[in-house]
């Protein structure tokens, strides 16, 4: 089907303060390419649009599930257009709108900006878009975690250019504003518990908020202590007291009974009470303790049986048990807060 | 066929403040090679050159429609020449030279120099060439993105230096000004149309001097109410009304008939005179007050059929009846022209 | 085995100031996975995290000597989780944890950094990490240097974020501080014996400082001079003096009985003396003067007999025996001690 | 064949401010291995020292003409020891001694530093090296395009450190300074001869210090026009007045006669005389006045017989001939010496 005589001719303009021209009409995918548009007529129309001279074909990641940029990398290849002669976009933000799991698939972080591209990439069956679009801002990410993200997209050459849509003017302004510099640490793996706490919460109090540190903290029971199991003694079974020959069941079968332990042991048994009040075993309340620490973006906890994974996830429902009186009866019966911190929730 | 005796020695000249060595008298394939030599006499030449201690060959994209580049790189394989001793040159600018459709096949652009340099050192079937050069200065691009693009092309091993070639002094210095930095985004994808104005005009006005923000703007139609076909109700076998479980389509369905829906109708039908005075459709209206706008790069529409893309082409027609005075009449009937705007044309 | 009712939702969080969502709960391979837990358990605890909704599973490459890293990701692999859906940590610095040599294979260089990051991903068979962590400080290792590797894993697109495990608070912010520049040279190798001294003694004195200049010095023995086998002549079947075609050889041959070579001769015979009081021979006493200096990281020895291997070794045994008196006695001797340097240790 | 027994313990020194730990002594392959030294006896060698606790190997392009590299990367192989538990140098500078052509195969270029390390990792066989030295200064290259070279090395994963051999402190030091920006252009190709001298002369004149501008001039005969053979008349058999229709050749058509036509035959002519008192043709004295202009680091020509490409090459020895006098009674003739320009030789 040629087009009908007597079209104008197509304007081509330069996009922004760039080297690329686009057509002045273009055509985009959003609700109709991939879903109630049939894949023909979707030939048929993108071919119209070539054959006026549109040469910007405008997708993204969230348009159909994914299919629109797979029926317009189709069509493509089916018209055997060549790859320079066309500008082809696509935008990263909904992943989720494709059926991906909300966390993580959505939004401008560098992890969904690089997988949504290479997944991208692949649906549309191309090595590199022309344009790429952040879909719209991301409140919850740094911009300058988006701007290098965008930057290594096309360092790697899978973009010319990148864009925004629907963002406001001055997040704009902000991206242009982001300097060139290396990435430093965005997190931290301490050792914290009700047993540990100075790092957490003294040394690294300043850190949240001047490079917005994060914590993935590990040891919440402190190797089991704060379950209270070791409250009368080892138990039998327990590979703590046994003729393990790993490193660090060794060292700690050192020190089983000095005084370091025995200190540990009598703070230990002095929650007991404070848990039993709450109606949540012991565990439950040391994990949920660590929880309610806003600065810990994650409790890493161990499980050698699933029973044991089952329980950490307790620690949630228990949370909302620790009003402030409640924390602060714990610091009271423990005696280790540490002076300078304030908590911030 | 050997060179004849007692030619003087060649001698090796630093090419500028670098640390390579060329031959001070090279071989170019300018209007012969690939072109109206024939391939065995541009052999012969080259052998010859190679012989008395030539060891630069130069060569361009839009040499001969780029046989240039194919027959010089034959000669290459040929004499098993190694690639060490060798400097071979080539030049992006005139890639339409060889054929290739004008637009973003011609000049300094990001997509045409990474375009362009993969498809001459395919002809050349090289790794890599030792200088490339940009073939004349682009006045349409920015000297950064260009800097830029030509370092990425160093960056990614295709290119060990890169010049110019008929530059202005005055460009070859602000092409060593240009700061190493991150790229913002250089364009941005608002919803803009006649009902929907204030971001594009407003929020974003100083951007385009700024930074040279560009559009690709959606909506021209506004979901087709621009069109005016919803004037009198939502007509049969339309998909705004219909039990369409499309997320999209059922948030639209929610706002039929309510206060905003009204207001937008009575605007519509204000505009349906404008529209016959200037014979023209509200549709071609609705996309030729876009396009009018300068800031506009492109105004993306979808098609779900190749008549709605013939349609929206006409529009070029009708900028040009878009005169001051019809613009003013427009905003006075719709009320909406943001403040602090001034149009650009 | 499905989780049991009534647990609560899994909660997410941003870790740190980064658009990534960790879930507030996470399993972690420590002590367990790869270890004394049987794999099928692994397998177990695995998907009930992954069933409650953890989406971080962390890990380490010194964990169970990298079988940890193994069996995370054949779990992985084995329940066929999206990896877009996945937050997969490990952490460099304990390399030699997994029996691997402790040069080289600890701690925070980049040569280890990247080495362990590739073995990493090879046994936990992915492609990059979503966090990569230095598991403790290297008080050996510049903080620059760690903070450029970590960020060419991140450039490389083996990892989308890094972070700390037990560093102090100021080596983080010292982390951040470290600029963004060019590599320079970290070591030189000249030339230096007990001939040879003016340039690593004096030329090079405030480079040690300033910018921790390493040298890995040639030429100990000064082409066997300081073994004193020419003290009486070129002895015969040395390939000095030969008729050997090696240019450098040729160089030697010439300077053989000129004043530098009787000088130099001279000066190895006043040697003779104190070697023999110390008990070690010439050559010997040579090696051990070049280590003495500190500044030298290590001293390239030559050899064309396994023997001659051994024999520089034995250096190491005589270096205690080059007190400060030893050293001022060679000095007086030589006279050739450069004014201005004085000697680090 | 084992150690013998009672030898010292191997120590391992930190290179400099580095994170990499060297053996105190190590074994390098100068005027030894590849050479002179048969590869078992190598073999024999680098077993011993590997079993005494050297880790560190050290090599260059250059030792034994490249066989130095081969032999040692063959023993790595040999031996399976593990490639993280060496520390293997080369050195890039001496290409040439490995029987390479010196030109462009000896220093610091950037092209021969990307092509030398090619060259030695291929004969290593290995991926990377861990230490990269310039084997020697090149004062020939900017000490910035060293730098960046081995930057480049760097980031892509083919060194993990680099350094310098023989190096003046001043120059080490220089490098250090050396600022991280993007590559401007180091070159750039104007036409240029006894008509076209405004631009290369005077437009560019101060860029020849500021930046180091090289050029690489194109038309040094004027498409002909200066070997005089237009003096008469388009002579037949001639491309320019045919019936061509390559679009250059009928746009020169065009201006056959016209006044520019007329004022540059003019000019033509009165070069005659000078060539001939020099003895020469036309076309030598037109390359001869280029090449005397010792900014033009190569001056291009095109060539349709090798006698052509002879031709060119006999200005060499025409250039001593261009005496100040000769130059400037050319100038006085033609009348086009641009006012601010003085010649720098």
């Amino acid at each position: 089907m040629a087009p009908p005589e007597g079209l104008p001719k197509m304007e081509y303009r330069f996009l922004g303060r760039s080297g690329l021209q686009v057509s002045a009409i273009s055509l985009g995918g959003w609700l109709t390419y991939g879903g109630h548009v049939e894949n023909e007529n979707t030939f048929a129309c993108m071919k119209a649009a070539y054959d006026v001279g549109i040469n910007f074909f405008d997708c993204a990641e969230g348009y159909s599930g994914g299919e629109s940029e797979r029926v317009m990398g189709e069509a493509i290849k089916k018209f055997k257009w060549k790859r320079n002669d066309l500008v082809v976009s696509t935008k990263i933000y909904w992943g989720a709108a494709n059926g991906e799991n909300p966390v993580n698939n959505v939004g401008l972080s560098r992890k969904h900006i690089v997988e949504g591209v290479n997944a991208s990439l692949e649906r549309l069956d191309l090595d590199y878009v022309d344009l790429i679009y952040a879909h719209r801002p991301d409140r919850n990410t740094p911009i300058e975690e988006t701007v290098r993200a965008f930057n290594h997209i096309i360092d790697t050459g899978k973009a010319f250019y990148w864009g925004t849509s629907e963002w406001d003017a001055d997040e704009i302004a902000t991206a242009w504003r982001v300097a060139d510099k290396l990435v430093g640490p965005i997190m931290e793996q301490p050792c914290y518990n009700m047993l540990a706490r100075d790092k957490v919460e003294k040394e690294f109090a300043h850190l949240y908020e001047e490079i917005g540190l994060g914590l993935t903290t590990f040891s919440p029971l402190k190797q089991g202590f704060l379950t209270g199991k070791y409250n009368d003694g080892i138990p039998s079974g327990s590979r703590l007291g046994s003729g393990s020959d790993d490193a660090f069941i060794k060292m700690m079968n050192k020190k089983v009974g000095d005084e370091s332990w025995k200190k540990d042991i009598a703070n230990v048994k002095k929650l007991a009470p404070i848990a039993e009040k709450l109606g949540i075993t012991q565990a439950t309340l040391a994990y949920a303790w660590v929880l309610s620490n806003k600065n810990v973006s994650s409790a890493i906890t161990g499980a050698s049986r699933p029973e044991q994974v089952y329980e950490s996830v307790k620690a949630f429902d228990a949370v909302k048990k620790l009003t402030p009186e409640v924390l602060k009866e714990i610091d009271d019966v423990l005696g280790n807060k540490p002076a300078a911190f304030t908590r911030r929730f």
